[in-house]
């Protein structure tokens, strides 16, 4: 007889009404339940078909293709914009590595603030954000608590006037735990500082009003819930009073005013594009702006509902069967704290990860020590592959 | 009845050990003839499929294909060093564009170099070259012929105790002019100078000797001659001896040792890993992987044999009808001072491109103010191109 929790877990996936979504993605190549969305996005076929079309316009087009692709980061950039990040046009570009756009707006930021030099961070932030700071000069580390992320009163107590920027994740890669964007861009702005957020693990998957915010800058990759394919080019953002103001270190010619007039001396664009570099990637960018245009379909307020009740399922059944074998929550408790994944420590997770993996054919992630990730993808998750999870890691864990 | 040159170019054609590769190339989808491979190569069946075949992967394995991706900046590096560059396994990487790869490599040896302050660099140079250095510090122009290039004496004059790097191209991108890689290289080491050179306009047309030549640092894209693809991730060229000693700006975490330890501060990779930054483009490497296998099949030796011999029938056409025209060559008169492109300079030069490419079939590029460029790409370029290319030239120019 099926346990009585599966069936309102199927009864929820009945009733979804992103549930058609699925099939806009490629299918799996077994039974293998896949939790891991907040790391790698599965491919939407659309994505696939656009690489291959750009491909077929490679060939087609040759060399005047780039009458079509010149523009593609800014074009893809407000795909992103309005739905996704809550930006207008014009303030958001695709291209470069999420690590080279911190650098590049976090360096400019750093410029256009002296003589304040200090920036102010994250030490349980992702490593890549740790390390591009700690490159661009003096650093002070909030005070934040691991699993519930920094408050306002952390970030207010790290301020003082010679802060030139803060730089926070948006939601925290390990515990999930979602930062209150606009009390904390308010709070910076009222010490007289840059606000720059990295929303690597919540655009595509938690509603970002960037604008509504006030937020000054932003990076992002697309990988994970914009599932636009493995290291695809990320975005940035610079809110459109600040761009004329600021100036980024990497002075390519894709940066260049008049670009193809190859005048001599560094001119830089007026608007968004003086945050371009080099040539952008056309055949992955065409995957993310397809990837883009299927999220936005669905819709983020949609897409948030979903993960809410994915994550509630998740936590009842690790409050019923989880916590009484020794797991104890990585994440905030209030699924309006959290982004879309969630953290479930244990002592042996390494191998129970593996386990899970390799024996239960449930993909899920491993953070050093002792941290199991489940990533929630509201377009490709089910309630049912949550509840069958965690009823295989509760298995395992005897 | 058949212009006997034009015979002469079919024999050539038939005669050409090279005349098979073109069938390894994405078909023309019309008659035109394109001559503009120094600007984007064209696509190689190889690469389109390597792409859809990442993407299969990227379905297949999801987040566990990172056990396949995690070096494939390395290993298309390594694909490159030895067939196409003459440098050593473990001294190149593929990833970021190539104007971000320039920042990286210059910053490093302008830090490495300190209390020298200066880069060496031309003024006739591609524009992100330029502009690029313009944002690192001060700068030295050399006086070059426009058409002849930079000579050992050219660099020779720029050099004191102050001067950091000297940073040139290999092959000028109007004038198509070869730089003497080995003897300035040579004589900039003799003056404490590091030397870094721009492969972008030889890299798979000319042979390279990095290794031989004793070059410090180099750079290149991946999307002309190595026809990887509009945008494809750039090269990056660091000789071992210098690998330690170098530390580039921008610390992302795949320059990190131990990366997946996400340890406090960073500390770079021993090895050519520490000028990696973020996450690389994997769909858009595998297509650079397949395309320098075609190149490397088809070996650089034979491929500048045939350019040369591509070279030289069209400057025989050139003098026989363009010439008494108003043409005036724009590129060295010796194949051997050339790379794999021509430039033809006229003072109409502007409306002929645009009338050779919609009257006549033919895809050239215009550089302002006067210059057409034909690239001459042996892996897709026939005799017979070139000759009926500029007998229509002829034709839109009585």
């Amino acid at each position: 007889m099926t346990d009585p929790s599966r069936l309102a877990a199927q009864a929820l996936d009945a009733a979804d009404p992103l549930a058609t979504f699925g099939e806009q993605f490629a299918p799996n190549s077994s039974d293998a339940i896949y939790l891991c969305g907040n790391s790698l996005g599965r491919p939407p076929v659309a994505a696939v078909e656009r690489m291959a079309q750009a491909c077929e316009q490679w060939a087609a087009r040759l060399v005047g293709g780039w009458d079509d692709w010149l523009d593609l980061p800014g074009r893809v950039g407000d795909l992103l914009a309005g739905p996704i990040l809550g930006a207008q046009g014009g303030e958001v570009v695709v291209s470069d590595s999420t690590s080279v756009n911190l650098y590049k707006l976090a360096a400019a930021a750093l410029e256009a603030q002296r003589p304040r030099t200090v920036v102010v961070s994250n030490g349980h932030d992702f490593p890549t954000d740790r390390y591009v700071l700690e490159g661009l000069g003096p650093r002070r580390l909030i005070t934040a608590d691991p699993i519930q992320g920094p408050t306002v009163a952390d970030v207010t107590a790290a301020l003082d006037g010679t802060v030139a920027l803060v730089c926070l994740s948006h939601v925290d890669y390990r515990s999930s735990a979602l930062a209150d964007m606009a009390t904390i861009t308010a709070a910076v702005h009222h010490a007289g500082a840059l606000m720059l957020w990295d929303l690597s693990h919540s655009a595509g998957c938690v509603p970002i009003g960037l604008e509504k915010a006030g937020v000054d800058l932003a990076v992002g990759c697309t990988y994970k819930y914009l599932c636009g394919g493995p290291g695809a080019p990320a975005f940035l953002y610079v809110r459109t009073e600040l761009q004329e103001r600021l100036r980024q270190p990497i002075w390519g010619w894709f940066g260049q005013r008049d670009q193809f007039a190859m005048g001599q001396g560094y001119d830089p664009c007026p608007d968004i594009r003086r945050f371009l570099v080099g040539t952008p990637s056309v055949i992955a960018l065409a995957g993310v702006q397809a990837a883009v245009e299927v999220i936005a379909a669905a819709g983020v307020e949609a897409i948030r509902d979903k993960a809410l009740a994915l994550g509630q399922l998740a936590m009842e059944r690790y409050e019923a069967w989880l916590r009484p074998l020794g797991f104890v929550a990585g994440s905030p408790g209030e699924g309006q704290r959290r982004g879309s994944h969630l953290a479930l420590c244990h002592a042996d997770a390494q191998r129970l990860h593996r386990d899970l993996e390799h024996d239960a054919g449930v993909t899920t992630d491993f953070r050093f020590p002792n941290i199991i990730r489940f990533g929630l993808s509201p377009l490709t998750t089910r309630f049912v592959d949550v509840w069958d999870a965690i009823d295989r890691l509760r298995a395992l864990s005897y």
